[in-house]
C-alpha cells in the first residue's frame, strides 16, 4: 500500500461484487469503502432460514458474509475479489429475520497473502457472527 | 453414546434436514448415515456462482456444506441439527459447475460441545474444501 | 457483566497467572487490566527459538501467548484462567529475539462460552501474530 | 510429489528438528516418517503445567505440538520445517502428567501452501487435542 491508489466508490465496488450471481442472490449493497475497510448490507430472504419455527438464518449465510466482507475489505489494494485460503467464523447469537450488515477490515496486508476480518450485525445492530479469512494477494 | 440408539435412516435424516428452507435451496440429499458419519449431496444451481467467467462456486456455499455436514454427522446422537459455536474451512481448489458431495464425521463427542469435520468433493470426486466445527451438544 | 465487580489489579492477576509453571517459564508480567482487556509481557528466552540461524521464536510460543492473553482478557468476569475450547492463530511476520507484548480483548461474553482475541507484538511494536479462542465460561 | 524422493529416516528428521532449541526443550523424538505422515513424541516436563493442582499441561504446549507435527508431516516433500500461515487447535480433554504422542498427516499438498493436520494423544493413548495448519510450501 506504498502508493496511494484512488479509493473506489461504493457504487464501483457494488457493481463488481454484483457480477457474481451468489452476491446478487444475497442482495449485497455496498454502504462504505475505506482504506482497508468496507461496510456491506445483505437483503434478507426466506431461503436463508434454517429453522422455520425460530426463523433463524443459517450459519452458512453468516459464514458467506464473513468471507465476502473480509475479502472485499481488501478491495482498496486488490481492486477485486481474491481467492480465500481459509475461513474461521464464530457464531455469537441467532440471527432472526431481517437484513444483515457486515463490516470488514484488513488485519494484515501481505505480499503473498493477507488476513482480513468481519463482523456481522442483525437488523437491531446486534453482533451475530464474526471471523477472519486468509486471502491470496500476490504482488502483481 | 453409551446406549445404542437405532441409527436413523437416510430418508428420515433427509426429511428433518429439508424442513430448513436453506437446506431445500441447497438441494440436500442424504446418501448415507452411520454412527458419527454422514454423506450428503447438494444440487448445483446457477446462484452458487461467484465468478461467471470461471463458473466457480462461492466459498460461502462450500462453508455452508462443511457446517451442515459436520453438524449432521452428529445426528446419530443428537437426532437433529444443533447450534454451531464456530466453523473453520480450508479451500483446496476451485469448485466448478456440478453437484457437490460432502462426507462428515464426528471427531470428538462431548457432553457440552462436540467437534465434527467434513470434506467436500466436486462432481469429479476431487476435494474442494474441508473443515471443522464445534457444536453445542448438551446432555438432555 | 450486569454487576460491576471491582477490577482486579495487574499485580493480583499476575500473581494468579504465575501459579502456573508454564506462565513462569514464559516470564509473564501483567502490564494492564481493564474491563474485558489485558496487556501482558513475556520475557524472551533462548529456548523459544525454532531456527538458530534466523533466531526466530517458534510459532507455538506465539500461539501460547495468543491463548493465554485471550483467556485472561476474560479475567474481569471470570476471576481466573478458564478452559480453552479452541484456538486459532494467524502468523503475520517472524518474531526475532526480544520480549513480546500481547494485548487481549473480549469479543463476545456469553453464559456458557465466550470468545476473546489477542494481538502479539515484538520488541519493536510490530504485530507478529494474532488470533482468537473460545473459552468455557459457565455461569456460576 | 511427482517424483519419488527417498523418504527420510526418523533419525534424519529428528536431527533436523532438534536443531531448534524449542524442539529440544520439548524433547521431541521422531517415531515414524511416511509419505505425508509423521509420528512424534514429546517428553513431559514440569514447566508444561498450567495448573499445579490438576497437573494439566498448558494448551500452548498442545498447540505447539499440533503446529510442529503438522508442519513436519510435510517433510517427505519439503525436507525441512516451513513457515506456518495459520493454526487451529481443538482441545478435547485435559492432558495430565506424561509424555505426549502426536500423529500428523498432510490433508492437501499445494504448490504455494499446503494444509496438514495433527492429533495429540496422552500417555494413555487418549486424544487430548487436534487441529490443522496452513503452511507455506512454494515450489522450489
Amino acid at each position: 500500500m506504498s502508493e496511494a491508489k484512488p479509493l473506489p466508490t461504493p457504487a464501483e465496488v457494488e457493481a463488481k461484487l454484483r457480477r457474481g450471481p451468489f452476491h446478487q442472490w444475497l442482495g449485497i449493497k455496498v454502504l462504505e469503502v475505506g482504506e482497508g475497510t468496507i461496510t456491506l448490507q445483505a437483503t434478507w430472504r426466506e431461503e436463508w432460514v434454517v429453522n422455520v419455527e425460530g426463523g433463524y438464518t443459517h450459519g452458512g449465510i453468516l459464514a458467506s458474509l464473513v468471507d465476502l466482507t473480509a475479502d472485499w475489505a481488501l478491495v482498496s489494494s486488490t481492486g477485486r475479489g481474491v481467492p480465500t485460503i481459509d475461513l474461521r467464523v464464530d457464531y455469537h447469537r441467532p440471527a432472526g429475520k431481517g437484513d444483515l450488515t457486515a463490516k470488514g477490515r484488513v488485519k494484515r496486508q501481505g505480499g503473498q497473502f493477507s488476513v482480513a476480518e468481519a463482523d456481522v450485525f442483525d437488523a437491531d445492530g446486534k453482533l451475530v457472527a464474526s471471523g477472519r479469512g486468509v486471502y491470496l494477494t500476490p504482488k502483481a
